[in-house]
């Protein structure tokens, strides 16, 4: 048992930290290599070697591997300040409602056009699985080079997290359409929208108000690391909070770090310690693996069954439509192409739909084929990939602009 | 999923700040706050209170908490130096021999005594679950107080190592004799023998001459936590060589810290880092789990339904037994009373020699029947329990004599 975890802790840490260092030395992101060094690990079955299969679906690993992006969303919370959000809250929300508007309705349309003569509820659900944006990915860059604190980077943050409320929100739509409930859709959607912005607003409001006193009475008890202990407990006790509200836990874990970012820790911590810095440690273990197990989990051969024009149209629909929100960014002086890119990743909000599609049936039929599921993964692979380089590129271009770039 | 995972942390994690923040008001080691919170959560649905019973044989907790006593040993396995442990090696042997023979002869007479009319081989089975220290405690301890660079400390360690290989010579002959096995128990014991020692010295001397060369390739490598990565690769990697060889993964833990104890971390780390720094907030948060499972895992009514007699009999025996070892100390300077009390725990390969005798028949009836099983766990928990308390009393009352004192 324990012998099966450290192989597979060892395997995922080599392949992490070689494959970053890897794309570091080709001056691509690290997140990129650790993706890429996933796939390889998960393609050494197809090479005759099967001795790590077990790794891409064993329980631990899952754990740690979710524990990792909670953690990393939580260090890139802690790295925002509330303030700076709200500054660019407008365009945040235009980006956000755009970026799922227009992918939908490009799905519905390469879906009206690849798959004719299907149920009229397909097209829909194809567009559907483009609609949220996974900020695992771009909140890794942003954070890697450096540029979190940028207009670009809070907008792109703020509108994650708007996005995954309106992902919600069509998920709710689509259950009702498809699985048959009529009347009471209307009232599902504003039980869930309740349900998401209850969450937001009270772990904001509540958390800052609390928070700050929950620390200075913490720092009174005896014992090693409580002030450290307590800001963990608070990033996992909101991430269980949004999740049990039908949110991300990321976006709970965000939220902890908007909350924690106010509480003065130089203060609480002993040897002047900061709280980044002893979260790095945690981080640079645990981060890596959810990356490396999302490049593990690309499935090679059930990619090749797909249908290529399927799953073409849909990744260039899924960037382009993401562009278009950029259109709507009414700050002064971000970069609107940064924007549009860093909201091209799609995630397990995109699987989550196509797995509901295959299980789903419409007048007898699943909604999703094998193959179209297949394309929907292929698009979220590729959009994955492909979004780590063009970022790297773009920020490279533009100076750091209107925000202000993370002291790092 | 996840949500149950979130909320299984955050109630281990508050159940260990708070029971060790409690032990040390008391004056008491954090270690024992973090065993009795766990004691008291394991309790909850005694009272009633069901809602967190999955924690205690969750696999994904079993596993953070595994790993936590491994880095619990990595860690004490850096601050202690080769040089220094080989210095009081005579005294380490001789203690875990006489560790390992009187403890397994008194627990046979209490056999023979409370369990009269018995197969003969039930008696000495019975002994044999006395054998085995548990170093976990006491190096939890060592650490916590700044001691395992005392000789008292090297020497308990270097036991406990040692000891560990005799636990596993005492498995191979009890599986033999009761197993049915018969001729070929000397080739067992020869071959478990052989890769035991295979493994300590491979792994030191091998280890030693390789990681130096290792670690400034590593440095040379781009990417965040190159270095520190690698150092918990190796930790890792002979933690699964110790398993594979038949020992405890903590011995190999242990090992990896000495083979990195020679390696020139200063100039390797970024920003003048030390490992024994970057390690302290995974410690911080993955050992206390170790303990407060341990304690979780305490089953008080399995316990009541054991037999008093025996399991103080045996926990006496228990005590006693490793005192005598005490007296083969030949290390001038160095406390007998605190080594003596450092043996105390008995851990995993007692429970293993209980667990066994539940399944293995002799004559048509099991080994040890229910109560006897329950009345070596009780002894087990009682040694666990009272080794924190009575070493802090004794390291408290003599200074530290002939070895060096941590630096913390």
């Amino acid at each position: 048992m324990v012998g099966g975890l450290l192989v597979a802790l060892i395997a995922l840490l080599v392949a992490a930290k070689a494959g970053g260092a890897l794309a570091e030395r080709f001056d691509q992101p690290a997140v990129l290599g650790e993706l890429l060094a996933g796939v390889a690990v998960g393609a050494l079955p197809l090479l005759g070697f099967d001795g790590l299969g077990y790794v891409s679906h064993d329980p631990v690993i899952d754990a740690l591997a979710d524990l990792g992006v909670i953690l990393l969303l939580f260090e890139v919370g802690l790295s925002t300040r509330l303030a700076d959000l709200m500054k660019v809250g407008l365009s945040a929300l235009l980006v956000a409602t755009i970026g799922v508007v227009v992918p939908m309705a490009l799905g519905w349309l390469v879906g009206l056009w690849l798959l004719p003569g299907r149920h009229p509820y397909v097209p829909i659900f194809l567009g559907a699985t483009l609609c949220a944006t996974s900020v695992g990915i771009t909140a890794r860059v942003l954070a890697d080079l450096g540029r979190v604190r940028t207009s670009e980077g809070q907008i792109i943050l703020g509108a994650a997290v708007i996005d995954d409320v309106m992902g919600l929100l069509v998920l709710a739509v689509m259950a009702g359409l498809v699985g048959g409930g009529t009347g009471s859709t209307s009232a599902v959607l504003a039980i869930v929208t309740a349900k998401a912005v209850g969450f937001l607003v009270g772990a904001l409001l509540l958390g800052r108000a609390i928070a700050p006193r929950l620390f200075r009475v913490a720092s009174r008890l005896r014992g090693r690391g409580v002030v450290f202990t307590l800001a963990l407990v608070v990033c996992f006790g909101l991430s269980w909070l949004a999740n049990a509200a039908g949110l991300a836990p990321i976006v709970g874990a965000f939220a902890a770090g908007l909350v924690l970012e106010g509480v003065g820790f130089d203060s609480l911590l002993p040897d002047g310690d900061k709280l980044e810095h002893l979260l790095m440690p945690l981080s640079t273990i645990l981060v890596p693996i959810f990356f490396v197990r999302m490049g593990l989990r690309v499935d090679l051969p059930a990619l090749a069954g797909g249908s290529v024009a399927l799953a073409l149209a849909l990744t260039l629909v899924a960037i382009l439509g993401k562009q278009a929100c950029a259109l709507a960014v009414v700050t002064r002086g971000a970069d609107r192409l940064t924007i549009g890119l860093g909201m091209i990743p799609r995630g397990e909000v995109g699987l989550i739909f196509a797995g509901m599609g295959l299980e789903l049936t419409l007048g007898g039929k699943p909604v999703l084929g094998a193959g179209e599921f297949a394309a929907v993964v292929a698009m979220v692979m590729l959009t994955t990939v492909l979004t780590p380089p063009l970022l790297k590129w773009r920020l490279g271009r533009v100076a750091p602009a209107a925000g202000v770039a993370d002291a790092a």
